[in-house]
């Protein structure tokens, strides 16, 4: 039985950032997602749908490296999902050049056995209604259902998106995105709106600035980390989930204390991923390197508070 | 003898922010960097000139507040700096509506005989060659140099800002301003090429995404205090500066782990200012909202790390 279940695209990515042009790339939601677990040795599931086209070797790599992938689906005669981006010098600024849904555009979840009980659920990127679907088909509530989105369902689905969000135990979401979903512009009132949405945990993603935790009513700031060169940002907020997610499912409770934890696990597999183009770095990630990057966050925030007035 | 050394303008501010308008505020540098120290219980002496029109209650306010003013020269005839600005919803940028130099335009800064030998010199932004004349002055090389400065003098002043901060012990600079400067986007590189230019520490101020510090080859991050309400940034820097300036006075030496809680009582002061208008804030500011305020800050950032593969 699986205690960590990940949904979400898998595709192809092209990439232009300032550093340069990548094409055919692994992308997808679920894709960063699993090899952030898989760098972390952390198992999961995946329930995903790929094309044809899909290399064989992706799956091969997921099936040696912990992942369950025998929920993905691979339809023959088919494309797999492609994105086309492009990122501007403020990385966090991107454009969409083309999105050929292809596979996903008939997608219909189908969770095996092992994956109807998980402690865990990773809903990365995807239609509200396919999020919404995997739930539907699980057979107990897991210990917590952390929900990843994005602007284009606060347009596109807005009230498929609110019945999802209503689901979600964690909400990770970007900065500008808590903005538009709560139609506010101070983050701190922007995740209160949000936590009335019904996750009683919103994360938001701050990019290069770093990430806000809102639990109950306490908040914890946490840096990214100052990086000389920052390739390619693409599926680092993924690969922040699947850190946090990796981290989670080995705590005996979801507290303020092991959310800060798996902030922190979010953001060295994040820094990791967007030192590379797509999720290159991510691939027989050693551990040494994930425990240095560790002490790199531990070392940038560490800090003997002053005594004053005394 | 005076141990901390403050220099910088004094002026009348007329703001607009999202959160509303006010004429006539005490602006100026050297104002928020002294009131920030006063808050404190910090003694300090103040290098600055104001017109005629300047309020006598402003600067018995100093003078109550262990803030030596007799470097304060008073103007008879003529009016004092007055700066006007606008903010848009982001309120890390700004429109400049009205600079009014008036007394400022001639200012010849004479140090008492008092502030001939502090230990720290705290240069507000001011114009590079008012900067240097102070350090002209003085008789003997301080434990540290504190500059600040902005963009305005990298374009009209690009050589003598640049032999004011072959000067400085530490630069504090925003990150727009620390990009123009280097003419670099990566802030840890940046940081690099500007400490190549004198400063062995630079510290970057990002407004509500908080602060970087980089000593030597080491790098603190601490986050800006995500507040419900921003009223009005104006000053934040300079407050930030005096938060910074009154640890570092007391402490032994200027260390790593001293300028990382420099940093932190910096944020403290810098996230009272942006409560209210202008400095209204800062004036007679309890010690237990200091306090306070520095409690939330740790508790924004305080985390067990995780360990990993055990």
């Amino acid at each position: 039985m699986q205690n960590l279940l990940l949904v979400g695209s898998m595709a192809y990515d092209c990439v232009e950032t300032p550093s340069g042009k990548r094409d055919n790339l692994l992308g997808g939601a679920a894709s960063y997602i699993a090899l952030s677990c898989a760098a972390l040795r952390c198992p999961a599931a995946v329930v995903s749908v790929v094309g044809e086209d899909f290399k064989g070797s992706y799956l091969e790599y997921f099936k040696n490296h912990s992942i369950d992938i025998s929920g993905i689906q691979k339809i023959k005669g088919e494309k797999s999902f492609v994105w086309k981006g492009k990122y501007h010098q403020d990385l966090n600024d991107r454009d969409t050049l083309a999105t050929e849904l292809n596979v996903l555009e008939n997608f219909k979840p189908n969770l095996p056995d092992t994956c109807l009980n998980p402690k865990i659920v990773v809903l990365g990127n995807l239609h509200p209604n396919v999020q919404m679907e995997v739930l539907n088909q699980l057979q107990s509530q897991p210990k917590a259902i952390l929900l990843d989105t994005m602007n284009f369902w606060m347009s596109n689905a807005p009230k498929e998106l609110q019945k999802i969000i209503q689901k979600a135990d964690i909400l990770t979401i970007n900065d500008h995105e808590a903005r538009e979903l709560s139609e506010e512009y101070s983050l701190p009132l922007a995740a209160k709106i949000i936590q009335k949405m019904g996750p009683k945990v919103v994360v938001i993603k701050k990019g290069e600035h770093g990430a806000l935790l809102f639990y109950e009513n306490e908040i914890f700031a946490f840096p990214a980390a100052p990086l000389e060169v920052v390739c390619d940002p693409t599926g680092a907020g993924d690969a922040f989930a699947g850190g946090m997610a990796a981290h989670l499912q080995k705590c005996e409770e979801i507290s303020f204390e092991t959310l800060k934890q798996s902030i922190v696990l979010g953001s060295v597999m994040a820094s990791l991923t967007v030192e590379k183009f797509g999720p290159e770095n991510l691939f027989d990630l050693k551990i040494d390197t994930i425990k240095e990057r560790l002490q790199l966050f531990e070392n940038l925030t560490h800090c003997n508070f002053p005594s004053l007035f005394s």
